[in-house]
């Protein structure tokens, strides 16, 4: 790898103004501005490393503060001298003695670091000349585990048992690698099913989903009991009892009625239930799940470390593990997040959607399909069809299925006309 | 009460340089500066409120961002339209449809929150002429149930149950005030074992102690065992067996180090063990709790919300509630702490130190004591003496016991000069 040394750090405040078209509503996020805390790495090369993690609009100057400050953990720093100790970095990031007390791992300091390490492998990714899945999945086990940090997860994942997994996965690589490429990874679509949307446009919807190809799709529930499964009905019907239909709570209610709502949903035959109360209660979870079987649970979005993802499958709380590329600390705690759902049998089917997310997990789950789980079977990735124009290498669904991305980089780059345009409150968006 | 309306939130970026004398140093948190966010509002009367929430130092300034987004909520109202329905506002600050992405209630806005709700309970108990603890100990149930919010606890505690539990508390009310108001409460000091003094200051620390009255005396651990098991071994030998000895490894160890380095400390035969690995880390907790039985196992100070709380409770994990004043969303959150911990039968011994928290948690556990659990048996509260001298209303010590604050308010209250001098950067203290 070229020696590239990191120069500097540009944040910016980004804000597109997406509530203006009730765009991204559910019961809890009524009137998100889809934005992001983004920030550019430059180099005294002409490789730019991008990363943002994605936020709701206000509020999203804490998180630019918080990486200014993060800031001069990169700056000055060979490229190389953080990649061959990436977990080293990370925790640069994650154990500041004063910085961390704010966390420690979680909400504002935790979303910045995973910006931050994001950037990082974005660079990282183009100065080898690979997408950002191909560098993970053609690196030795012993390098990915380098970027693994295993504290305070041992209980659950040794890092032989996970050796052991990445050893695994050199059987059949070569086979997956070309059915990846032929076939794309499997999408579901959440544009049809937003809290805001009438019957009529939700139906509407659902036939052009299913004529473009769609197999999956996503309800926002967490109205009253009537209007969810009336709304559920008219996408049940639409798709028929051969496709999928996913009903999503946002965490709008207590676990006891989490479990009564969630049974009266039963009639649609929801492939999961998603994020049916606070994203905090691993234990509220479990019993859920324990209540309402046979409906699956899931969730993730909200979780806000591998800490977190550990115990929830520790106790049994979920069938499905939906990662989120910005919440954790980036590419780093989401390998530790694969690698332990791996061990537990929980398929990952990521959280996407909002600015860039759909850019980013793509990669995350064909690296886990290619070296970790090594298998496709019961894993979605979400889709959400905003936004994706602002971006230079924005992802390809064709027949509701991602399409492998090319370029170089960990496709987060937004390109600079875009940035100027939206930034927050400078930009002409919000003049 | 009067009509008071709160008409202005003044945010000012509070440091005191102690790491330059390693005052406050532990396992992880090596080189803490005693900070705040701390908020100030004003009104059209001659009261002000007064909150912060403690950090240490570095990153202060995003907390000071997220009170100054949100004083908005305070700014304009009459202090009765927020104390009539005081969950109603704490709801406010927690659920903003775009900030909660950052949390949700948790980190950085949520501490912020906290420090705001603490400054209006502040002014209300100003304008009511009584100490917080009176206020709350001589509400009727039904005003301290309207101030908690049971949103997502209520498969562990029901209003009828917390009802029941305040209802109760009017039996021997009177003969506990006046035991109360004579002996004060129980305490404990940290000021001996911080982890940065040497086995000679330690040894004569202790001494002192005991001199002085102490009974409860905590040291930090989280070194080599033979250094821990050795500093353990002078301050048991300095402070007797029938003394209390608490160790706090403040997050150092994974889980099954845990329990190792906890059973090493045996022989200490400690009063519990405190925060013995990450906070988030609820089945670890439990775990641990159950392999190093007989020793008792306490956390809460980096607990970040009630949610947490009620799991650390369900699931065994814990003999201590360590409530911190200023992590969670402030005297409301707290307030659902308290009557789960009485609901579970488990002692609260709240966290102190820092700036302001020993002047905050006393006026809970007085609380507490008077219209809670009814018991201060297994009950400290920590103990640290720095920085008081900033405060108007500063905790008063003696042998070893809270003595019961009289001043109207919540204690909070720092010096117009102190706010000057540590003002940072601008202060002079800084310069």
């Amino acid at each position: 790898m070229a020696e590239v040394r990191i120069t500097g750090v540009r944040v910016v405040d980004l804000r597109f103004p997406t509530s203006r078209e009730s765009i991204g509503s559910d019961a809890v996020n009524k009137d998100p501005d889809y934005s992001a805390a983004y920030c550019i790495l430059t180099t005294d090369s002409a490789f730019e490393g991008h990363g943002l993690t994605f936020t709701l609009g206000r509020g999203t100057e804490l998180c630019v503060l918080a990486l200014e400050y993060l800031a001069q953990y990169c700056t000055g720093r060979l490229l190389s001298s953080i990649t061959k100790d990436f977990c080293a970095f990370s925790r640069l990031l994650t154990d500041d003695t004063q910085f961390r007390w704010m966390g420690p791992e979680k909400g504002v300091i935790h979303m910045a670091a995973g910006a931050m390490i994001n950037a990082v492998w974005d660079l990282y990714a183009k100065v080898e000349g690979k997408p950002l899945w191909r560098l993970l999945a053609e690196m030795p086990a012993e390098q990915i585990l380098a970027a693994v940090d295993f504290r305070y997860i041992d209980d659950a994942i040794t890092r032989d048992e996970a050796l052991a997994i990445l050893t695994a996965s050199s059987d059949g690589y070569d086979a997956r690698l070309r059915q990846l490429e032929a076939e794309g990874y499997l999408a579901y679509t959440t544009s049809a099913g937003w809290f805001g949307f009438s019957d009529e446009k939700i139906r509407r919807l659902c036939r052009e989903g299913i004529a473009d190809g769609w197999t999956h799709f996503k309800l926002k529930v967490g109205g009253t009991a009537e209007d969810d499964l009336r709304r559920g009905l008219i996408v049940r019907e639409e798709i028929g009892a051969e496709n999928k239909l996913m009903v999503d709570a946002n965490q709008k209610w207590g676990v006891l009625e989490a479990i009564e709502r969630t049974r009266a949903l039963l009639p649609l035959n929801p492939w999961w239930m998603e994020e049916p109360t606070n994203p905090d209660d691993i234990l509220g979870h479990a019993r859920i799940r324990r209540e309402v079987a046979p409906t699956r649970i899931a969730t993730g979005e909200h979780c806000h470390n591998r800490v977190m993802f550990k115990q929830l499958m520790q106790a049994g709380a979920i069938d499905v593990c939906q990662i989120d590329s910005c919440r954790v600390a980036g590419v780093n705690e989401n390998l530790a997040i694969l690698l332990l759902a791996a061990k537990f049998g929980i398929p990952v089917c990521p959280h996407a959607g909002g600015v860039g997310l759909c850019e980013y997990v793509q990669h995350l789950s064909m690296f886990d399909f290619l070296r970790v789980s090594g298998t496709m079977e019961n894993r979605v990735i979400e889709f959400v069809d905003h936004l994706h124009e602002h971006f230079l290498d924005p992802v390809v669904i064709r027949r509701g299925r991602y399409i492998v991305p090319q370029m170089p980089g960990y496709s987060i780059e937004i390109k600079a006309e875009s940035l100027a345009e939206f930034q927050f409150p400078d930009g002409a968006a919000w003049a």
